[in-house]
């Protein structure tokens, strides 16, 4: 038997995804459930192992066919000792080494990863970075996630937090961020960050498209929406949100260089009207030193970018032994 | 005989140095002279080849004890063509082969280099950087140089202009700068920025200890004497160019991830004075997350850092080889 295959697992705050990934980048099957990190790390670890070997088996696999296996988690992460510090949208997880429980459990190499580091890499190895050496990715979502791609290698620093470009500063004295500073990029340019203003504007009884149903929840998708259709409140969001990852995007240019930016996450379902917005606010900034403006795109593989990117990871580090 | 150099070359807007470096980041002797980059690149060049020549006499030394010659230079330059395409700072100097022209003449292996990189690389060899594998310069002159090393490598990027920091964005819809751009670092946080930010206060009748003497030229040292001295006009331009490093060591922090971020050029020789402003702004933004804030530190080789690695740039690559 010749197939070979990699476990890549994406473990976010709400879903818990599992992959097998080959070495193409194809997944051959995937799974997703709730991760239920209320329940603390053991029983979501249980269910990591549980839902890799109801793959295999599936994929009439055993696990003498994985190469290793990728972990993209929120961070910050320790990613010498292959430990969670501490992750914001894992609450409770403190100090938690995920790398040596998971491979107690599979007795396979475990490769750890931020999320957002593992998400760019999927994209970079097969999605929209495909054949870039060097390119960034933001995910929109409930925050800003970030992976930075440089010569083919994924930027780590010193402290392993390289590449946190949510907590970018793209307006000084700007909005509070959780993080404790202000003005991060995260703020105006998540798809949680547009809602949030969108509901705090409608609260303040600025009138909006927006209240014209009381049902729905008021999300990006549908701030978007009303920047479409004319709506003031929402063509201020929306267009503040360009403006600030345009400045993003000039900082990433200036910081790195990289060939393209790419955007996924929620904020990434806008599509085109996503990319004019922030072009045009790059163009009105009229750059001119030299041609190095790096092309914007979007994310090509969707939700599954992380456990892609994981299972890409696990390839790599198997490969290179 | 056993000894070996390299030639490092600081090529300046208004000053050319040249120096021989030992393998341990030593200078063995130095020379520097008026650029007159006027007259075009091949009296320039002519000249290099000359001081070199010179130095290594002065020495006792021939061509056969060079291991290779580093070039640091102000870009854009195209690093693989070892070519400048146009130097800001280099009136006429377009599309110049300016590694070819020198090779022609010295026989000798040339790297070429971003002049912001050289510095870099000279205090991250031998000087403020010694023991770091990531970190980031601010050459803090004229305008903003910067460098960033990682794993103990300079960062390129696809077009070789990564780490231009000075034009990174600290302010939205900010002071208008030479590149096109708004609110970039260089407008505040540069010596020529400040300076040119407390002549422009005082033109619009601001009243400041720095019209007490009009036969001195008004420069970043006395606004930063001013501001010592209580000075309100001083006391804000610094204020406000210490905040912008705080943005700029912010986004570092968040790109990169270093060790330490090193100040150079004009305003490092304020010493703690710039360093307590930043750290204060610093401090103000709270970050929370994680422990992962660079230190600050200052400049150890002033107005050579350019020239010693630019010559261990050299060195590297005759290492390398």
């Amino acid at each position: 038997m010749n197939a070979s295959v990699a476990i890549g697992i994406d473990l976010g705050g709400t879903t818990l995804s599992v992959a097998l990934v080959e070495r193409d980048g194809r997944m051959l099957a995937s799974r997703s459930t709730p991760t239920d990190a209320a329940r603390g790390p053991q029983p979501v670890i249980d269910k990591m192992v549980r839902m890799a070997d109801e793959l295999l088996t599936s994929a009439s696999l055993d696990r003498s066919a994985v190469v290793g296996v990728g972990v993209g988690s929120p961070g910050p992460l320790d990613l010498d000792a292959g430990r969670i510090v501490r992750a914001a949208n894992l609450p409770g997880w403190i100090d938690v080494p995920l790398r040596s429980l998971l491979f107690d459990k599979l007795e396979i190499d475990v490769v750890l990863d931020n999320d957002g580091n593992t998400a760019a890499f999927g994209e970079h190895w097969a999605g929209a970075g495909r054949g870039y050496r060097d390119m960034v990715m933001l995910t929109l979502g409930t925050g800003v996630g970030a992976g930075v791609v440089l010569g083919g290698q994924l930027v780590h620093g010193h402290f392993h937090n390289a590449a946190e470009l949510g907590h970018t500063i793209v307006a000084i004295d700007g909005l509070r961020c959780a993080c404790g500073q202000r003005g991060c990029l995260e703020q105006y340019a998540s798809a949680g960050g547009v809602a949030r203003r969108a509901i705090d504007a409608i609260e303040h009884g600025q009138s909006s498209v927006l209240t014209d149903n009381d049902t729905e929840p008021i999300t990006a998708e549908r701030v978007a929406d009303g920047a479409r259709a004319g709506d003031d409140v929402c063509l201020h969001i929306w267009d503040e949100a360009c403006r600030a990852l345009a400045i993003a995007c000039i900082n990433i240019q200036h910081s790195y260089n990289p060939e393209c930016v790419v955007f996924g996450g929620g904020m990434s379902d806008a599509g085109d009207f996503l990319l004019d917005g922030v072009n045009h606010h790059l163009a009105a900034q009229r750059w001119s030193l030299c041609d190095d403006v790096p092309s914007l795109r979007l994310a090509e593989l969707g939700r599954e970018a992380g456990v892609i990117g994981a299972g890409g990871l696990a390839w790599r580090q198997s490969l290179d032994c």
